[in-house]
């Protein structure tokens, strides 16, 4: 398949190098120059293995896609499709496993909402530098279309991806993994970046521990209100076993504010806090956090001249 | 008259030198041995202007004290009285003029009701190293007895305080201005430390803004459920001029926070969620405010080894 993995953070390294290696004519597209250039002269690494690899900027790719993979951060989704329009054709797929609400349907606009796949990956991978990433487990990635009908498309990508060793399922509940995600998100990103606490230490802080455990219920009620079944039990389930067994682990938001870049607080706060009014359901504790997340975001895009 | 002046901060220095100046017997107490030397050896300094004085670690002074102020962070007052019980006889009054709730009512516990007056002050001081402040304009006092009664003492301080400068008022109605000042510093000090913006640019960015407002407006809520008659109009009207004519403020808090000092949340957004459970009223926002400074306090403590 020709393919082009649009962000080369952690998840599209992973994603591009692993297609690649199966074969796949991959190209990488990001923003960051240096990124490209280091791309294009060291190759992506994965635990230390290097392959070649070719990188471009932004609208400089050229030809049809028949996989177009979007793994920027989500307040870059819209323009990053834009900017890539040329690559989509009749057949392409843009399949979205980002973190948040809305990136499904903010592509669907820019690209027909029949091309569109969307999903969640939980694959444990961090950028240790530019193209150089380290796995540290096994993940997975459940896929489906965005209006969840079935489409050919769906198991041709789940059938690249699984071949590429990246554990992908053809699952028609994805919506719902995607929103106990976000929930989850939302509790541990965002009061270990304003707290500054890892997921361990917040589980041992009673206030912060009950801020996060507020914010999903608060999440759950959401879902349902907007007609996903999302599983409450298995969120607290999954956020107090982060709690015990991933206690070291700063989520993004955190690194993002410790880095001073900005947070993906629209598609994940802002996401579910949009549920929340379009559906009547009050949700106080995530809109304090979306709202002090917001002046963290300003306060830090002030600091930087942004 | 004889005075102790209980921590050595800006308002401390500023209290202490004032009545040293005006001609009384005024001895500074801190736990802090490198700002003991410092006053002992260089006096204290307001605006370039020095003055001889003496300080002393608690504990270690002796006498009986006319009149104790008490000018330590909150979460210390127990402690710093505690430690200082030696110097408080019949006719002593002890004074705090700290920021939050229940300081007053801390110190009854400890030497008897009768003795307490309490209040706010509002000079404009900020501490350039160890006994030496920037007083950047005009203040003033207001001071009360902490049971509401009448007692000489009440006129003595008062008279003491005004003649040195510091434009002191008794007034009875001080419990409401205590609560009008908790509540304008539960909003601007909360949002600016967990969003790290400064009051002006709480007040120019919508969320950040409206979070503030929102705190407000809860505190009104719970100083009326517990009969405190706060002036709503005015304490929105003082937030609004701060964020208009204080832009450039750094709140105590986020300067704390940005030292790694502990804040004074149980006294201020804790004091004020304490009332609101005692009287019912709800106040999700303080709440969730009160939760993520804890997280944070708890974060500077956890690296600093606290």
């Amino acid at each position: 398949m020709r393919v082009f993995v649009i962000g080369t953070g952690a998840m599209g390294t992973l994603f591009g190098a692993r297609l690649l290696a199966a074969g796949h004519d991959v190209t990488f597209i990001d923003a960051d120059s240096a990124r490209v250039d280091a791309i294009n002269h060291g190759g992506v690494s994965e635990n230390g293995v290097a392959i070649p690899a070719r990188a471009v900027l932004p609208g400089s790719a050229s030809g049809v896609a028949d996989l177009v993979i979007v793994f920027t951060k989500s307040m870059f989704t819209k323009v990053a499709v834009q900017q890539n329009l040329n690559l989509i054709g009749d057949t392409t797929s843009v399949l979205t496993l980002q973190n948040g609400l809305g990136n499904g349907e903010c592509i669907a606009e820019l690209v027909g909402p029949e091309k569109v796949l969307c999903g969640i990956t939980n694959w444990p991978a961090d950028l240790l530098g530019h193209g150089r990433i380290h796995v540290g487990g096994e993940g997975s990635v459940k896929l489906w279309s965005l209006d969840g009908s079935e489409r050919p498309a769906i198991a041709t990508v789940t059938s690249a991806l699984n071949n590429a060793g990246l554990a992908a399922t053809a699952d028609v509940d994805v919506q719902r993994h995607v929103w106990e995600k976000v929930i989850f998100n939302a509790a541990l990103n965002g009061v270990a970046a304003l707290t500054r606490l890892t997921v361990g230490q917040i589980g041992a802080h009673g206030p912060s521990c009950d801020m996060a455990i507020g914010i999903v219920t608060e999440g759950i009620k959401i879902a349902k209100a907007v007609g996903i079944q999302a599983d409450g039990k298995a969120v607290h389930a999954n956020v107090e076993f982060a709690m015990l067994h991933h206690c070291d682990h700063k989520p993004s938001m955190l690194q993002d504010v410790e880095a001073g870049r900005p947070m993906e607080v629209d598609s994940i706060q802002g996401g579910l806090l949009a549920a929340a009014r379009s559906s009547g359901v009050d949700a106080p504790l995530l809109n304090a956090c979306a709202s002090l997340l917001r002046g963290l975001n300003h306060a830090s895009a002030l600091r930087a001249g942004r």
